[in-house]
């Protein structure tokens, strides 16, 4: 009944943290090794933005330091993440490059001064990357101590996937013309007709940014599709030098809803993914949820914020992920950084763990005493003094030593597939028409009424294989192109806006979401204020995005003017023309649930389900205990029970 | 008692509607011409986005296309308006003259890759743009077809008047030097003495933008003026091209509440005057009105937005004019876009035909499948599918057929006046001193205050005839010179804000509003936060602005603690010296109307009345039937009476 | 116990008014003279922004003009303070330096057309601002009308401060070298290791302007001390042209609020100070308040924000200052701009007189009927007729002639000293923290809780004479080094915020506040969004920010669930690490002030007293008359009684 995820292989639960020994003065380095591991620390991440310190000037290399730190890392029983630095090029490599910094919207260019400035699309830079990484490769590629290695950091951090620089243009003109063939087809396929935009040659085209009003989607869409390739290859060039040199495993650390570049398609060239999870900082900052909501949570973090990650980078890590960095304390980077509530760190990490992470990393190991991050708190103050942070992971640590079931878990496929698809979201933010249209939040919304039954759910991307799940969501997406839905027997909802438009950002002939074995079609599409809340004959609303729909169907669900919202064929298909809000969720999904066998449970808000092979963990979100399922779990607690 | 508005010659009500033969096949062309003849569509436009395909290399002309088109729709039976491409140059055109671009107030360009993407200044582009028309004009002036002419599209949609440029700084240095003569009339003109802003000569003025702090009210109110007349050259330069070569009307679509330049000049070189007519698009996107009113008007617009401007445009068009594109279904362009209620698209083409509409032309035939506006339905779906909107304009057009005093109207002098005058936008844009003081918000309120009687409204320009009128208003008129009041016995309602300031935006002396025959100066101006709403004796608030008045009259209405704010000589002139709520404005205009003997009724809220020689008219607004006057108007419904 | 504040000389209480020759014609400068002496007007600041008339092209001098002005003023008995006009370079002076304009953080150059349009290190500009000053000061510098000077005006109006020039940048490197030394010792000082921001050499660093993400905020501090450098230069070097050839004393006229710069350095060069007072536009555009509190003071201003700058401007002037530029009536700058209530001109005046100042000048003699300020009212309107202001303005006049006692008044030392520190604000502006952590708010509120319980206050500078106060405040302090709080026995309360960082702004090692004395470390920052507000134990609430504190101290006061936010050491010194609201302030401070001595009284919302030697003022900002002390204080009304 339950399986194990295709590639997840056998793995220990462990810590890790992450550790700037050229921020200290060596004396220290030896004692904080002694503390790492005393604390149940196995992992420990360095190097990711130390090329300053390791190559002060173009090709004279200082190794000497970085090579007594891994040595004394790994004489006390460490395993050492080691990373490629080129997401902190030096200053003196802008002399070399003055083009190399990516430009914004507005045509300006992004200075040197804190990090990640460069634009992915300079070949000079590319070639400086992955020469130092080759150099590391070299150097540490067999050391045993070097077990794992990170390539850049945090892709896109800093909206900075988008660059409107030279290199970008030409890039993109090159890219257009291997992907058209002939200025005649990119007319057509993007309907250049249309305002007399037409072109007579790839070289007439410009990166769409600063046109008098909006620029063709279709000119966007290829722009992002072209900017995501560009992420792509930029990973793929370091990970090709590394390669050679090591066995160890390749990773990168990506960073919560950062969507413009395609995690997928990265993740394909890497053999774990991670990501780098900070709940109190997301709550304020990445979710649109009302203040209420934000104060319920303010210490704890969104109750599916990192669980919605977590199952995220399991399928962008083909099965193994970690957390490669995890909130120990306040934050620096938020509007306001409070601390988390006592317990939260604990239960981050648990909840981590029950979705499959091999490592929790926390971020850092001591808060730094200068920069830009030094009101960024760590397991240790900057006077060296214990932080709250490391008390909870000494605990956590203690709590997989004593279980032995805990230390090596299985992690088996959910009943519920979820599809989660960058490009979609690159088309919506192109071409959103309702202003508060946002793919992530459709997505996450879907996920949160899944969570609230108490379900596990599995991540997919579009061509991610469906086979063995029971329901299967597909909210948005903009095609349906290489979605297996034949593979399957179980109940699928798509839409609200599935299989409305072209790889194109066009419409579809005939219209969309032409699918064979459900006669469907979307007549008309209106786009709602969040004032309008349309009334459901179920249960709850619906508002936002509402679809007309033609066809030979059964009506499942209407509007209580009597529109159909939700409809579906002969099988199990289902169309759904709406943005459910919570109520209406629960109703749809929960007769969907039943009729697949799938137990659903009513869960008090804030508090979560997490099913492993061997365990149920029950989290506690709340700031107070609540009673559930027989058992008091404490404010911001976690609980388990073997299955 | 009812004359003949000056100008208006007898005419039909006829339906058009805009169409794109170069975005379809040509297979369509001749199915499409018969669908529409069928619906009872008797105009069509086309060939206003077209440049690309009738010029796509410099001077290579491809008109076999255009001649078919017009061939094949002048066959079936219609009549074709025909556009000039210049809102869209083709690509290759900004390689010919990189400079033609418009600049943005930051100095930054504005490129190609929509449209309108040019600078008004820019002799270069204008030649070619004449080029155009007169190749055009040569083709098709004389086509028994082609019976009405469109110059250009929408002239400062997308913020396109305004333009930082190289080309307008040196057009702007030409045109004071023009009006000026000397550079230190211009000093003393602008009182440049102040902040030590004197210029040495016509070469050191730049224009008003990234200045400091503010730059001179005096030096942006000349800017604003110059922007204005190349927008008027720009589209004369046209029209006289065309009147060499064709005999049929020539006309402009404008666009709802553009207000960059002066609609009335440009209207004095063509025949009839259109506008774009968006509802539901408006109403979220343009108006100043509570989340309670946008949501009750969600799916019909605003009761009062497209009245104004059809009595807008029959001043601007002399008394000719149309509405070019009409609303037919959800739009693509507003934060939300929702659908029409059933019936609105009828009632929309009533309310224009009501006010004088001599054409309503829906935009447009068949939803485009690709590009910008892919999401913009139409009368038929991207499928060629009939789409709701067809259904109610052959509803219109039966109604049109079946009933012949329906089909010529006579539109009648109405017996109130409002002043309309863009110079004064430009001024309190300019100058607003209260943050929330915008000139066109407050005419449009001043509109509805009289809409809400049941009054039909004639909008004139400041130097229009005012004879035969009752009751003359001017809000917010910056200067009174050249408004005519010595020629009309009629009740007269200046202010708050008129008759304060020169031409030149300067303090006039004496203090305004210095109108003989009223003694009355403005001594003090405060403007008012939103919070404050001054109570006055009448009935009703006032707010936003409060003017101190000085003199030798008879005080009408106060405010509660005393201090006068309507007054008036020993005739009927009055000025007003606050911003009144809906509630002032009746209680001052009820008595002034009766006075006058013009009949005022009390009008549900939504519903609104037009009368025409020979009928009444009475719109319902309101998602629910009303009850008025007698019978029940069903909602978005609208009847008519024989006067 | 009452002892006078150092510096401070005996004077006379005077008014003077603002008055701009060069805009009006010469004919009504003698009527003029005669009004306002007639009216009790003492002094006439003139020629600050006359440059383009004195030198209307480069070296072409015009005196006759000035020469004649001060002549008639003079003659009149009015004595002249004769402004430098620095701050309004004619155009042709651009043509000299096109490079002599700032730049806006964005890189766009802030062109001509206003003001202020010249950058603080640019060495040409700096040349001719002296040249200037030179000129002016060899013909008018030992004129005997000419009693007083003014240097350039509102430095730092309209964001001015800091500039991204390239002579800004030019000028930082040589300000960082001189600074530093080596590169080396910068690169440790800034911890530029984090990220690899590490610098080679001088040469490399840049503006932090335009960054990717924020930028090193050691960086930016530095950049905050330079640009301030540059005004304390900029103004230092045409004092000491002019102090060769006068012997009358030098002021500037600082904008309320504006912090970019340090003023006490500033002041340091100069022999009194001034500020511009506009209360009802400040109270709309520079407050944090509620809606409901600025709607109640409209018309009134806050009751605290001139007290505050005058407070703030005695210790900028070492005692001496003025009120150089008073509102008289509606302005034009603020978002709103109603009229004050009758009395408050005068109520503005003595507030003034009661604080120290020794004239209050009015802003301006008569309203400019042209340019940026035309909608800005003066004593006389521009057609010369008497404004309300002017009225209240001869009534003050009146009241100080008519009392001997009330016209050479003895400021007093106050119990209460309150540190204000320039780079505190640019600390906290560079690294908030919380988004709406502000220093100069944290600071005001203080100052209201203390004013509120009718304390008369010194602010001082981080390095004033501690002696001889009773309670001493010094919230957000980011460092303590230099507050001499062993030469006082006086009752301290440090924090928020305070002595926690170097002048670096890295954290200091141990970490702070670091004080001896008192044995107290914060161990924790956290904060806090608006929504939270923290019970506390003996009144009222905290937020925003609350820090943790470790150590041997004893707990005064601890949020409801038992933090400790005030503790105290065995003797007078505590620590506050909380931002309290105003009932938890007035619960910190009410004990205290008892305990030292200092008494304290409960005063009804907007009434405020302000001790002299010899008169305790009382004034009521309310819109309504309100009892207290036994007496009714009419709305907008001031009382004093001899003490």
């Amino acid at each position: 009944m339950t399986k194990s995820i295709e590639g997840l292989k056998a793995f220990q639960r462990s810590l890790g943290v992450c550790y700037y020994p050229e921020q200290w003065d060596r004396s220290v380095w030896q004692e904080d090794a002694r503390r790492m591991v005393e604390a149940g620390i196995k992992w420990v991440r360095i190097g990711e933005f130390a090329w300053s310190r390791l190559e002060p000037q173009p090709d004279k290399m200082v190794w000497d330091w970085l090579d007594d730190a891994i040595e004394i890392l790994g004489a006390a029983g460490l395993k050492v993440v080691l990373g490629t630095p080129s997401a902190t090029p030096p200053r003196w490599m802008i002399d070399c490059y003055p083009d190399m910094l990516a430009v914004d919207e507005k045509g300006q260019p992004r200075k040197f001064g804190s990090r990640r400035h460069y634009c992915f699309s300079h070949a000079g830079y590319r070639r400086e990357a992955v020469r130092m990484a080759r150099l590391m490769g070299e150097r540490y590629g067999r050391n045993p101590h070097v077990a794992a290695w990170q390539i850049d950091n945090e892709y896109g951090c800093h909206d900075t996937i988008l660059s409107y620089s030279n290199a970008a243009q030409v890039g993109f003109r090159d890219w257009l013309s291997q992907l058209y063939g002939s200025i005649a087809v990119l007319n057509e396929a993007w309907g250049n007709v249309f305002w007399s935009m037409d072109y007579d040659s790839f070289k007439q085209i410009e990166l769409p940014n600063m046109t008098v009003t909006e620029p063709n989607p279709s000119h966007v869409m290829a722009f992002r599709r072209f900017s995501s390739d560009q992420v792509v290859r930029f990973n793929k060039e370091q990970a090709d030098a590394l390669r050679e040199l090591t066995d160890a495993p390749l990773i990168h650390n990506y960073m919560g809803r950062v969507t413009e570049f395609d995690h997928y398609d990265v993740g394909l060239d890497l053999d774990i993914a991670s990501w780098d999870s900070y709940p109190i900082g997301f709550l304020s900052d990445r979710l649109e949820e009302s203040e209420d909501h934000k104060l319920r949570f303010l210490r704890q973090g969104d109750p599916d914020f990192q669980a919605f990650h977590h199952d995220l980078y399991r399928a962008v890590g083909k099965g193994r992920w970690w957390v490669m960095e995890q909130q120990p304390g306040p934050v620096n980077w938020a509007p306001f950084n409070p601390a988390p509530l006592d317990g939260m760190v604990r239960l981050w990490s648990w909840e981590a763990f029950a979705h499959g992470a091999e490592v929790v990393s926390y971020f850092r190991w001591r808060q730094a005493p200068f920069a830009q991050e030094q009101m960024h708190t760590a397991l240790l103050r900057p006077d060296h003094v214990e932080a709250r942070g490391l008390l909870e992971a000494r605990q956590v640590a203690a709590e997989i030593a004593a279980d032995e079931a805990l230390q090596a878990p299985a992690i088996v496929q959910a009943p519920v597939a979820l599809i989660f698809d960058y490009p979609s979201q690159w088309a919506w933010d192109t071409q959103p028409q309702g202003a508060d249209f946002d793919y992530f939040r459709l997505v996450f919304e879907t996920y949160r009424a899944l969570r609230a039954l108490g379900l596990s759910v599995d991540i997919l991307p579009k061509r991610g294989n469906l086979t063995g799940y029971k329901l299967i969501l597909a909210p948005g997406l903009m095609t349906l192109e290489g979605l297996a839905l034949s593979s399957t027997d179980a109940t699928v909802i798509l839409g609200p806006r599935s299989g409305v438009k072209t790889e194109e950002l066009t419409f579809p002939m005939p219209l969309g979401p032409n699918l064979v074995g459900l006669d469907c079609t979307v007549s008309l599409t209106q786009s709602l204020p969040p004032s309008v809340a349309v009334p459901l004959d179920i249960c709850g609303h619906g508002g936002r995005w509402l679809e007309s729909l033609e066809g030979d169907f059964e009506v499942v669900a209407k509007t209580q003017s009597g529109e159909a919202v939700l409809v579906k064929n002969d099988g199990k298909w289902h169309y759904l023309s709406i943005w459910p809000d919570a109520d209406a969720w629960r109703a749809i999904l929960t007769p969907l649930c039943a009729a697949e066998g799938i137990e659903t449970v009513a869960l008090p808000d804030g508090v979560r389900l997490r099913d492993t092979a061997n365990h149920r963990f029950v989290f506690n979100y709340n700031p107070e205990p609540v009673k559930w399922g027989g058992e008091t779990i404490p404010a911001a607690g976690v609980s388990w029970k073997k299955r």
